[in-house]
């Protein structure tokens, strides 16, 4: 175990000297130190511990109130103590492992892939590479259109620059965005890249060809530049066309170029319906018992502690359940299912509009998807936003300049083609 | 409402000038934009919403892994969904509103306090005071011995600058520390100070008297320089002695003085032992409907979105299962209770120990007793832990250079005389 951060940064520059190039000056500081979580740990299972500031009996159970363990009453007592008791900043073991699992269960034995850690959230997972890797000035690559809070996590949080080229050209899906996103930016310096595939706000992945096209945009970045390519994996395996891949991109990124870093960030929040838990997890190229993931570790689990103390034990213990489950499979593939019954109502609606008034990009997976307001007519998509709501009684989503997002997610099917039919007459209305 | 972070700022700077004075650059950056939750927002209760990226039935039920929701079948169906769909980034309405009134329950109605805001935990509330707050070089007080997490939340983290100051003297509380702390610091420069009061480690709260002399020193800092007041209120009601007043002095510092900003930092952890759930708040001493409040409010809120998405709705909804129990101050009163038996066990034994080897600190409150190790020795306090654990199968806390600390919260009364035994054992043999 390293013993300064001194010793941590060694390590690393050793092991994994292209991650280490990217790490900010926040991620070269963290450093988990030997303070009250180790000893903790090295008191574990001793005669007598008072090492922990938490509320038990004096064996090891909580000393709950029993207004909040009711609740909780569909857990065993054992899972119930441990929801209620503070997580490792890193997450419990078991958590990590049974995701590891969950990740890898197409992943072939020989691709390395980290414990993940646990984040309170997707976005803090992004949040905790954005603190690793972002600082004034870095180099953001994002495609447009995109979420609005990468800015406010990459640009207002950690002063980095995000640099945007269009997600679709010519109404198709343009692979080499990224690498366009970055042609001006400083040659050699270190940057980040963005991998929202389903994407948001467009519902889509790309199809067998375009992932290759995309590899090799990946490819030629890394040929002039360090590059963390941090895959945003919150809509995972919500995919609705038979020829396109599923899988994230993060597997065929490790080890496919030196100067690439990839960094999954993935969790419960859309992949297992789990909006409220704030499960996220962050994973590394690197395998469990590498000096270099130890390092990592320690960065992470310091960030963790002294940004928000741990991740939720609560939400932890009810993943769990579900992971444990012999039909998870079965429970995660209705709601894929569910999701793809109203997709197809969606995209049979869209093709039968009006397509003066409504344009839609194409989509195939996750959430969403995105519809283009006429370029030849005034309208601005905020204005649209406002009339539909004011006049259609229908809610959308404006993307600045002239994009509405329809999250079809929280729209059942029956309900879609009122949907698109309202969008089409208000934005006729607003001709 | 404000529709730039420069309208937000001017709000603060008129209503709020020394507070104002007090933001970092970042918390002078920080503006809720008016994006995906806004736009959401407005489009509730329209006949179509399609503006959220939740996975619901179409009609604002989650559709739940049956795996996940089973663990919560303590809850009604409405519960239960709301324990599973996002919180609002701020927290849910009818939890702050809840969790004001439990703070509020001693406190006279002219005193202005905000609502509440939801941190993922005490130690998040505390990031988001030193995100809005501190800086590069900002100085901030924090009496030690201290919680060492403090270290990595301000001076890892922001950069700021720790300056300490005995919290005891000649073996008492010292309550112009925080004075002391910044007698060196840049004359005028705004700072913060870390009241946590329960102390980590010290378990001490100051009595009537020093209570007094406490605000006065106060007093004198905000005479020479803008003063942010963290008041970390981890342990809030686990006082046990009857002369010792257990109210958070947040209500006392409020309108005390013009260039002193209180701040309130509390939550379930500690108070509702509720330690894996991260519920936390950040409280400001503005009226909930005032200009100032909802300025800041739409900077903390861009924050925790930007830095976590938000905040745990399932340990929300089982806090709010205790707030709205007709029993729950009887519940809470019952654990303090029993922490209060283990105070007394704990100080009976320390009484009766060997005053050559140990010298208890004064505690009255809160979950730890501290340990000075005996001055004339060569004893490190690292080295007496090690040797206790091994020696003595008995686990506690070194805290550098020469304390131990009991955490007493989590060893049950009979078993207290033991432990004390064996510290006492231990540091006999290491003589």
């Amino acid at each position: 175990m390293a013993h300064t951060v001194d010793d941590l940064n060694a390590v690393l520059e050793r092991e994994a000297p292209v991650l280490f190039q990217c790490l900010s000056p926040l991620g070269r500081a963290a450093f988990f130190p030997p303070d009250i979580p180790v000893q903790a740990e090295q008191a574990r299972g001793k005669a007598f511990n008072a090492t922990i500031g938490q509320i038990t009996n004096g064996h090891g159970e909580i000393l709950a109130l029993p207004s909040i363990a009711a609740a909780l009453q569909g857990l065993n007592r054992q899972d119930r103590n441990r929801a209620m008791l503070y997580s490792p900043p890193s997450g419990r073991p078991e958590v990590r492992k049974a995701w590891r699992k969950w990740q890898r269960r197409q992943v072939d034995d020989s691709i390395p892939s980290s414990l993940p850690l646990l984040a309170g959230g997707l976005t803090h997972g992004l949040s905790l590479a954005a603190e690793l890797f972002a600082s004034e000035g870095t180099p953001v690559a994002v495609p447009a259109p995109f979420w609005g809070n990468y800015r406010q996590t990459f640009t207002m949080r950690r002063g980095a620059k995000v640099l945007t080229a269009p997600f679709y050209r010519g109404g198709r899906y343009n692979p080499r965005a990224l690498a366009e996103c970055l042609e001006g930016a400083e040659p050699g310096r270190p940057a980040i890249a963005i991998l929202n595939l389903p994407s948001n706000p467009g519902g889509y992945s790309p199809d067998r060809q375009e992932r290759q096209s995309l590899l090799r945009a990946l490819h030629d970045i890394a040929d002039e530049r360090p590059l963390v390519v941090i895959c945003d994996d919150a809509y995972a395996g919500l995919v609705y066309e038979e020829d396109v891949p599923s899988a994230s991109l993060f597997w065929e990124l490790i080890g496919c170029h030196e100067n690439l870093v990839p960094v999954k960030v993935d969790g419960a929040t859309k992949e297992f319906s789990f909006f409220g838990g704030r499960v996220g997890f962050i994973t590394f190229a690197l395998d469990p018992g590498s000096p270099a993931f130890q390092a990592l570790e320690s960065k992470v689990k310091s960030l963790v502690r002294s940004g928000m103390g741990s991740p939720s034990a609560t939400s932890q213990i009810l993943l769990l359940q579900a992971l444990q489950h012999p039909d998870i499979e079965l429970e995660v593939e209705a709601v894929r299912r569910c999701l793809e019954d109203r997709y197809k109502a969606l995209k049979q609606a869209l093709q039968d509009a009006d397509r003066e008034l409504i344009r839609s990009m194409p989509f195939n997976s996750g959430c969403f998807s995105l519809l283009e307001l006429p370029a030849d007519s005034e309208l601005d998509s905020n204005a649209a936003r406002l009339h539909l709501l004011e006049h259609q009684d229908t809610g959308v989503v404006s993307i600045a300049p002239n994009f509405l997002r329809i999250a079809f997610c929280s729209v059942d099917a029956p309900s879609l083609p009122e949907v698109v039919q309202r969008i089409q007459s208000g934005l006729r209305e607003m001709r």
